[in-house]
C-alpha cells in the first residue's frame, strides 16, 4: 500500500477551495453536467472497476446483501448521472443575501452565503455516495476530503477520476475532489485530527463511526444517521391513519434512521388498534416486542412475531423489521418516554386532537416533529432540499436533512460612503 | 474552597433548559424586567460585594486599568440594568417559522426556532459579562452554566443572585442561571469534557483561553474575538474618507478585537496618505510599523511614533495604540496579504471604484467585509442585532456577532393528513 500525505492532501483542498469559492455557478454547474455525461458514457471503466471490488468481497465472504448494495452496473450508473444532473439543476445557495438591511447610518449590510471551505467525508460501502457528496459539495461551492469504505476502493476511485477529469476540462481545481487512496484504518484517525485543513467532517455509516466522530473530531461534525423514532397513537388517533403510517414508517425501508423503532399506544385505544397492526405488521414479518399491557390485548403467539419486550428494546435502533411496543395512559406519559428513550432524530403523533398534536409539536426535541404523517419523511428529498448528506441530530448549524443550504457559511458584507464608529 | 460538584450543575442546567423551553415569551420578559428593576433596588449589596472583589484585587496589586474594569457602582450598574431591560425589550427569536411549505403531498412544512439549551461561558474580569450573557440566553430561551474570572467573583455571585431571585418570583427555574462557585482552574477543564450537559461553549477571553477551548472542547465552541483586522486603501480611495475610517478603526477603542492593525497603502496613494494618516496617528499617540517604502516616505521620527517593522508586526492582534503599516504595488498584493495574515474578522477596503470594492468583498474571506467604513463597526449593536455574546470567526453556525437568533436552533415541524412514503 502507497504511503497517503493527508498533508498534501488537506493543503490541496485548501488551495482548490479558495479557486473553486471564486468560481461562477455556471462553471461549476457545466462540470456537474460534463460529470452526469461521463458517468454513462465511461460506464464501462466504472462498472470494470466495480466488479474487481465486488468479486474481492465475494471471495472475502462478505454478506450478500452487503454485495448487492456494492454492485453498480450501468442501470444504477444512469441512476447516479441522473442524480448529478438533478443536484446540477438546483439554484446555487451561494451568493444569496438574506438580512439586508440599511442601518441608520446609511451603511447597506447584509449575509451573503459562502461556502464552508473544504468538507471531509468518511462512509462506508455504497459507492453512489462518492459521487452523491460530491455533486452536493461542488455544487454548494465546497471542496471535498473523501474516505470510503475498503470494499469500494477500486468504484470509489474510478468515481474520483470521473469527476476530477471533468472538473479540469471545466477549468476548476481537480483537487476540489480528492478520494484518499487508503482504506488503511489509520487514516479516519488522522482525519480527525485535520482541524487546519477539513472545515466539516461528516461521518456516514453506522452508530460506531458516528459516535466516534462526535467524540473525538477535532474540528466541527455532523452527528446524524442514528435515529431511536417513535409513533404515538393518540386516544384521538383515526385508526386507519395510525395503521397505515406506523406499517409505513416500519416496514417501507427498516434498514435507515428514520424508520420507526417504538409504538407508543394510549390505552384507551390500545384494543381496538393493536390486533389491527398486529396483523399488518405480522404479514410483513415484523417482530413485534411488547410490554405487559399490549401483550394481554395482542398475545403471544406461536410464530414469534409477537414477544415480550425487555428494557432493552426500548431506546433501540433495530435497523431490521423488529418493533418495539408500549401501552400509556397519557399524552404526557408519551412525552415522558420519548424524552427518555428518543435520540432527537424523527418522532411522531397521530392525533386528530388540536391541542394534543400542538403540544407534542412545542414539546417534543428532535430534528422533525410529525403530525399526521410517516418518519420516513424526515428525508431531503421529501422536504423539497434538492438532496442531502446526512441527517444531522446536532442542534448547531444545521439539524434535519442537510441540503446545499447547510453546507454554507455566510459573511458579513458592509457598504459604507465613510461610516466610523461614535464614542 | 468548596468542593464543586459540576454534574449536579450540569444536570440541573439541563432540567432547567427543559422547562424554559416550554416558558411562553412574556414570562421571560418578565423575569428580565424584574432584573432590571432589582439591579438599581439591591445596588447597595451588589456594589458591596464589588467593593470586597476592588479591594482584594488592589491588595494583590492588580494594574490599575484592570481594577477599573472591575468597579461596578451605583452609575455603572444603572446602565447594566439599562442594558437588560434592552435585551427584554427586543422580540423574541424563539418560535418563530421559517422556510414554511406546503409540499406536493400536502403536508405542511416548516423550521421552527427553538432554544439550543445549555450555554456554558467561560469570561474573565469584567462583571457586566455576567448580567449581559445571562440576559441574552434567558431571552432566547437557554440556560447558561457561567464560569468567571476570579477577581470578579463576589460581584458575579451577587449579580447571578439577583437573576436566581427574579426567575423564582417570575414562576421559571433558578438554576437557568448558574455561577459555578469556584474559580479554580481545574473548572475550566472539566467544562471542557461536559458534552452531555453544555450544547455550546463560549469563551470570552484572551486568545490564549479562545485557542485552548477550540483545541480541547468536546462540544460546539465559538472561536471568536481574536482580530488581525486590515484596512486597505486603494489607489481610488477617497484619502479624507481613508484618514477617518483608519483612524477610527485604530483609535476609537484599540483594546478591542475589531480595531485596526494593519494599514495596507497603495502605492499610488502612498505619498499623499501616509503623511496625513501619520500625523493624526502621532497626535493620538499611535506607534507605526512601517515597511521600507512607508518609512522612506513618513520617515522614522525621534519620538518613537514612527519606527521600522519586522515580519512580526504583521498578522499579530495589537489591542494597543501600534499599527503596522505597509505599501502594496495592486489590490491582488493587498488580497493576497489579508488571506495570510488576517484571522477572518474584521476586513476593510477605502476606494471610490465599483469593481475593485466588488473585487474585495468577493474575495476577502472574513466575518464582516467593509468598504468605506471603519472595521470597529462589526458588533451586534452596530449590525442591529440588539445585543452580542460574542463575534464568532467560525464559519458553522454563526460568524461575525451573535445576537439572539444566533443562541437559538430549529427542528422541522412536518403536519400531515395521513402522508406516508410512497415506494
Amino acid at each position: 500500500m502507497t504511503k497517503v500525505d493527508l498533508t498534501e492532501i488537506g493543503q490541496d483542498a485548501r488551495a482548490a477551495s479558495r479557486l473553486l469559492a471564486r468560481a461562477g455557478p455556471a462553471q461549476i454547474d457545466l462540470a456537474l453536467s460534463m460529470v452526469a455525461k461521463a458517468l454513462v458514457e465511461r460506464g464501462p471503466e466504472i462498472v470494470d472497476a466495480n466488479s474487481s471490488d465486488v468479486e474481492r468481497a465475494r471471495a472475502n465472504g462478505v454478506d450478500d446483501h452487503v454485495v448487492d448494495r456494492l454492485v453498480l452496473d450501468q442501470e444504477r450508473l444512469a441512476s447516479v448521472a441522473e442524480g448529478v444532473r438533478a443536484v446540477a439543476a438546483l439554484p446555487s445557495p451561494i451568493g444569496q443575501e438574506t438580512d439586508s438591511r440599511v442601518l441608520s447610518s446609511g451603511m447597506r449590510l447584509s449575509r451573503r452565503r459562502v461556502p464552508l471551505g473544504v468538507i471531509g467525508v468518511i462512509y462506508e460501502s455504497r459507492p453512489n455516495v462518492t459521487a452523491d457528496v460530491s455533486s452536493l459539495c461542488l455544487k454548494s461551492g465546497n471542496a471535498a476530503i473523501l474516505r470510503g469504505g475498503k470494499e469500494s476502493i477500486q468504484t470509489n476511485t474510478a468515481l474520483a477520476r470521473v469527476f476530477r477529469d471533468c472538473l479540469r476540462k471545466a477549468g476548476l481545481p481537480h483537487n476540489s475532489i480528492q478520494l484518499i487512496p487508503s482504506t488503511d484504518r489509520a487514516i479516519v484517525e488522522q482525519m480527525l485530527r485535520m482541524r487546519d485543513h477539513i472545515d466539516l467532517l461528516i461521518p456516514r455509516g453506522g452508530a460506531e463511526l458516528v459516535m466516534r466522530v462526535a467524540r473525538e473530531a477535532t474540528m466541527p461534525a455532523i452527528t446524524g444517521g442514528i435515529g431511536v423514532c417513535h409513533t404515538y397513537v393518540d386516544r384521538a388517533a383515526d385508526l386507519e391513519k395510525a395503521a397505515s403510517i406506523t406499517y409505513n414508517a416500519k416496514v417501507q425501508r427498516p434498514s435507515v434512521c428514520n424508520a420507526l423503532d417504538t409504538v407508543l399506544v394510549h390505552s384507551a385505544v390500545a384494543g381496538a388498534f393493536l390486533p389491527k397492526i398486529a396483523t399488518l405488521m405480522g404479514q410483513a414479518g415484523v417482530e413485534l416486542r411488547c410490554d405487559a399491557r399490549a401483550l394481554s390485548i395482542i398475545g403471544e403467539n406461536g410464530d414469534g412475531t409477537v414477544v415480550r419486550a425487555t428494557l432493552d428494546d426500548y431506546g433501540q435502533e433495530f435497523l431490521a423489521l423488529v418493533a418495539s411496543v408500549k401501552v400509556v395512559d397519557s399524552l404526557e406519559d408519551a412525552l415522558s418516554h420519548i424524552e427518555t428513550y428518543g435520540s432527537g432524530h424523527s418522532e411522531a403523533i397521530v392525533t386528530e386532537n388540536y391541542a394534543t398534536a400542538t403540544r407534542f409539536t412545542d414539546d417534543v426535541d428532535a430534528s422533525a416533529v410529525f403530525v399526521n404523517a410517516s418518519t420516513r419523511l424526515n428525508d431531503g428529498g421529501e422536504f423539497g432540499l434538492g438532496a442531502e448528506v446526512a441527517i444531522s441530530t446536532n442542534k448547531m448549524h444545521a439539524r434535519g436533512p442537510m441540503g446545499l443550504e447547510e453546507l454554507t457559511s455566510y459573511k458579513w458584507i458592509a457598504l459604507g460612503s465613510g461610516q466610523i464608529k461614535e464614542g
